[in-house]
């Protein structure tokens, strides 16, 4: 593997799964390129809300748009430029407000394989 | 660990380890918090070049500004909203332009200890 860079429209989106909010997730790259890390990027429709067991460490950078992440613990509010860390095995609830959102994320490891 | 959110104000900036250029690094989550990951945010001053051998697998999300990043084999230039991936065992010039530039990052394993 080399160096390599991704814009938004190198990703294809899918729904996320197990939702039907219209949260949308796109792998630049992950299991099939021998890495260790799943990297892409994320779409939010306005006033969406998902709810996730996290199987693996997940990184959000927020692109545009506000996020909205809380667990039974904490809730946290991130905007353009702004980086929320969600540990393996939280459970959250990810909400995006009127104007939607547009995230990159890493994970650690590969989240498509630990969905099984 | 529970889910953290954080902007740039967070981070508390230092020298690019080895180099003398305006390039600084701010960690926000390391190996002082039990996670596999470290993830932070970079500042690059106008014009500046660094080069690195990759000791960890290094995601770049540019948030302000460009970078370009060559290897021997490619070169890739990056603007707002864009990601570079860096594998392990790169030798990387990563060289920012007249505006200088803003990223997040996030490597595995933690940069710090690899370095060692």
């Amino acid at each position: 593997m080399q160096v390599r860079k991704f814009r938004i429209t190198d990703a294809v989106f899918e729904r996320s799964p197990g939702q039907d909010a219209e949260v949308f997730a796109g792998n630049v790259i992950d299991q099939r390129h021998g890495g260790p890390v799943t990297i892409g990027f994320g779409r939010y429709g306005p006033d969406q809300s998902i709810d996730e067991l996290l199987a693996v460490h997940d990184t959000m950078v927020v692109l545009e748009g506000r996020l909205t992440v809380s667990t039974s613990r904490v809730t946290v509010t991130a905007g353009p430029g702004e980086i929320v860390y969600m540990p393996q095995g939280e459970k959250v609830t990810i909400r995006s407000h009127e104007q939607g959102a547009v995230t990159a994320y890493v994970t650690y490891p590969h989240w498509q394989e630990a969905q099984g």
